[in-house]
């Protein structure tokens, strides 16, 4: 058991500064609390009276009981003798929503705050936070108000902000598509529990499927990248990042309160782990909602788009093509069946253009007929419900059967307009069905589920297909004849076993290396592949402590030198450990 | 008078293809037309009967008076001779609704239309179109169903598009937005009446203040061009493009019917004009809304943000640097009056983060105390107001209380979110400001807004400003001691005064030649350009009839070679005309 259970899952809470005066955060905190949690909650408020028949103690040394977790939302200065309060209480954690600490220019008050938690083992979260969602405990230990924005239901996505108020936008607008959550945490100024421990924790987490997180600035970089890289390999994970830009990261460095902003590079290395780097605010929800929707697959090259509207089809291919996603091209037979299909005075081709005439009934034979001569990897409906002749409720029951009918047909729905069409886009997602709003939502949801990790194959199936996968590099040395696996096989498999190696890259050429450029710790060693080189260090084929990029260039171009006589696959370049790592098998 | 004249503000209507059938685009059609145009409308229908109590004519030949514009919704195939008919009728205008023609391989039926329309002198819009609205006259002559979406209330945009489905999306997202319409027209197949037509006719049409155009293809190219760099002299000018991508082109030659797809060129120049390229659906009705609520100028350099979410802000920030739109820069002294202003916990920066627990007091006196020691051309006001401090309606009356104390400070909002943030974002647009919905559509507003003309001077002061620049272009030669204008100055001047002078390029080097690249038609001319030299030909100092871009090139090479003594500014460049023009002042 984790500490931070005692966060999401507490035995009981107390709630100090709460209040019963009406707009004030510490009513809607506990307001919040009260109608979410089904254990016992204490207030503690030093006035004394009640909320909504509840009595609030006036000292916390009142209350009769242990304290598991704490809620603190007293001005900054009292919060370090509030803090000691709890500590006789056995708290385990207290989240500190107040401000007033480092971001306020009082970093000696948020370190005398954090000395004293870790004096009583108490740990922290925040300060200056909105606090955080459980939406399956359920508890909703979190000072929005619910009046003025949407809580997403239960649901699958986790969300962690390093922005309180955005954290907020990011549940109002998934709320607002009817996305579900799992949990939502608001990490302040992060001063103990931070972004690094808390995806940590959450990793381990079967309800988080997918996680979307606001990063500012990280004082805890290559931490932070290792365990998103980890995580990435079991859940799909949505990164939206504040400050990439010059006077951007100056505007998250007054805001969050100092530590420099990660560069370009902490986005490429990022990329790189088959992680989805939002490019605004909009692909990052809609991202979310196409992760949470669908499977992740290579949908790149295998796109049919059938439309109602022909300029909206073109516009998305357009923007589709921005983002390097093209679509299938059908061949003569496809062809010919499909102008079978569909009526003769429609141009056939991709998107298919149903016309602003279309009732669902064309949709429907279309769409049928297709999937009997071909399967999309991805099927995009634009389906502009404001024509005349569109009969949305047949339209709704014709997507929910071919949802049933097969649920491996991929489809994402494009709908865009005011209310009848928000309406309209409303019901489509009841189905469980993924809408983008508009072609460049679409094309940012399309190119988050083809993100594909470092080899080349999607994410989600990784665990899956382990044995498949081990089998595979096996056969393919056999098939070579060899019955020996080159070094970067070996350590392949021991990773699909999830046996930890070093971080290695296996370059084919100078091509590759280049790109490995920002990816590696050095120092680095750099190794021959070759199929006729077993015994490299025999040969001059490994050359260890390369400290920085030319010399890596330098010792591969010396390497192809000396063994320009072997057949050579190309080299291994990993970060170096205390003892190098040698395997046969 | 123009004869388009009769299409927005006709005498009389007749509907043939009227319809009572619940459901039918003929209904449609005919009670929109009935429900906003208060002149007479007689229906036909060859059936006979009556709708809402107004009897529908058999055949076009009882109509007991002349028609002036009629509206034809009846099968393809019997449209020529309905054209037939109303030709017996005087009719002026006739609008095609029907689809079946060229679009669907009916070339033939088309043509034999249009042949029809000739013989009797009548202009067609259409065929396979939507149709027309003038929110002025008022009427709506579509058959966009009302209850399905929104149409814009009566307003300053017009909006011509050759995607009669996205027509009405536009018109759609446009009424959600508050904003409102002067006149929108679907070309469709745009066989008689083309897009360059309509363009000219709303350039002579004062209420048409903003023109949002969407275009897939062109057979007009070089006559358009010509006519919308014409119109953004004198009116803002959004140009949304289907097809710019190369899949994205196909699919709009088989949605239009043929005609090759304008490339990235097409918008270059328009770029160069002054013209605002919209990337996307989403920008293209920002934008629309941004000229709408404000006065173009060059914001771009000259930005403050206030907000009450800090992460919002960075996320804006790092839009706008995308867009290369930069924050004003507070020099000592505003930076030290800020500092007073500001609460002493709050970093002073751009932006200006009043944190998430601003009440308006905070934003009034942040803002009112600003404007008192620096003017910027632009504020960008933050304001989610899910937060518990938010008094939404003080904002409200704040922000229209600056409005009112100063029309000229230029605001835009920016507003995310679900239901409470669509209200509020609703009540502030209802105060005439403009709101954007994510930071993406924030700096493509501002972007729209900074577009500036070929020589560096925003579009719509032109006109206003004849006197003024005409002065400033004399002053500055007789400062520079000279009583002799540049060739490109006395142009100037004439094109000051609308008086026509052939295209031109002013490059005071090769990076500018390089960029006038794809602006010029060949052959042009090439003419040095230097205080010391007045009779050029004298000098070698003019090349005629240079052929393509290497020539050009070539020649300019040679001219400085041979005029290197001389202090040269730079060269012209024109296309050629029949007769070379030359002016002494």
């Amino acid at each position: 058991m984790s500490i931070l259970d005692h966060m999401f899952n507490p035995v009981n809470i107390a709630i100090i500064g709460a209040s019963n005066r009406e707009g004030s955060l510490g009513r809607g905190l506990a307001e919040n609390v009260l109608e979410s949690f089904r254990g016992r909650v204490y207030l503690v408020n030093k006035r004394g009276g009640e909320l909504h028949g509840l009595k609030m103690y006036r000292e916390i040394s009142e209350i009769p009981d242990q304290i598991d977790l704490a809620l603190i939302i007293v001005p900054a200065e009292s919060v370090p003798e509030t803090i000691e309060q709890l500590g006789e209480k056995k708290t385990k954690i207290a989240v500190v929503y107040s401000g007033g600490f480092r971001e306020a220019g009082r970093k000696d008050l948020e370190e005398r705050l954090i000395d004293t938690a870790k004096r009583y083992g108490i740990r922290i979260l925040g300060p200056n936070c909105v606090g955080f969602i459980d939406s399956w405990t359920p508890i909703n230990a979190t000072f929005i108000s619910r009046e003025r924005q949407g809580i997403p239901e239960k649901g699958f996505i986790s969300i962690i902000s390093q922005s309180g108020a955005l954290g907020s936008l990011f549940l109002d607008l998934l709320s607002y598509r009817g996305i579900g959550l799992r949990r939502f945490v608001s990490i302040g100024n992060a001063s103990d529990i931070d972004l690094s421990e808390m995806l940590e924790y959450l990793s381990h987490d079967p309800y988080t499927r997918v996680l979307g997180i606001y990063v500012e600035s990280i004082g805890e970089g290559r931490r932070l990248v290792d365990i998103i890289r980890m995580i990435s390999k079991y859940k799909s994970v949505v990164i939206l990042r504040g400050g990439r830009s010059v006077r951007g990261s100056r505007a998250a460095q007054s805001h969050v309160g100092a530590l420099a902003s990660p560069g370009k590079l902490f986005d490429d290395v990022l990329r790189f782990s088959g992680v989805y780097i939002a490019d605004s605010l909009r692909s990052f929800i809609a991202s979310l909602e196409a992760y949470e929707r669908l499977d992740r697959s290579d949908y790149k090259k295998d796109v049919v788009i059938v439309t109602n509207t022909g300029g909206l089809g073109v516009l998305t291919v357009d923007s589709l093509e921005d983002k390097m996603i093209s679509l299938k091209e059908f061949d003569e037979i496809e062809m010919k069946i499909l102008r079978e299909i569909i009526p003769s005075y429609m141009a056939v081709g991709n998107p298919i253009d149903l016309s602003g005439d279309a009732p669902t009934k064309r949709f429907k034979d279309v769409i049928e007929n297709l999937l009997k001569i071909t399967r999309p990897r991805l099927l995009v409906i634009i389906n502009q419900p404001q024509t005349y002749a569109m009969d949305t409720e047949n339209f709704i029951s014709f997507i929910n059967e071919l949802r049933n009918k097969d649920p491996n047909t991929n489809m994402i729905l494009l709908i865009s307009g005011g209310e009848f069409a928000i309406e309209f886009a409303r019901k489509i997602r009841g189905l469980g069905i993924a809408v983008a709003e508009d072609p460049e939502e679409l094309s940012s949801m399309i190119q988050a589920l083809s993100i594909t990790p470092i080899h080349g194959e999607p994410m989600i199936s990784r665990l899956e297909n382990r044995r498949e996968k081990g089998i595979k590099i096996i056969e393919k040395a056999l098939k070579e004849g060899r019955h020996i696996l080159y070094e970067h096989e070996t350590k392949e498999l021991l990773n699909i076993y999830d046996i930890d190696t070093p971080k290695r890259f296996f370059a084919k050429d100078l091509e590759d290396i280049e790109k490995s450029k920002d990816l590696l710790r050095y120092p680095v060693v750099i190794k021959i592949v070759s199929p006729e080189i077993i015994h490299k260090s025999d040969v001059g084929g490994i050359s260890l402590n390369i400290r920085n990029y030319e010399e890596l260039l330098e010792s591969y171009r010396r390497m192809l030198d000396k063994l320009g006589k072997y057949r050579i696959e190309g080299v291994l370049i990993e970060e170096m450990i205390e003892e190098s790592l040698d395997v046969f098998v």
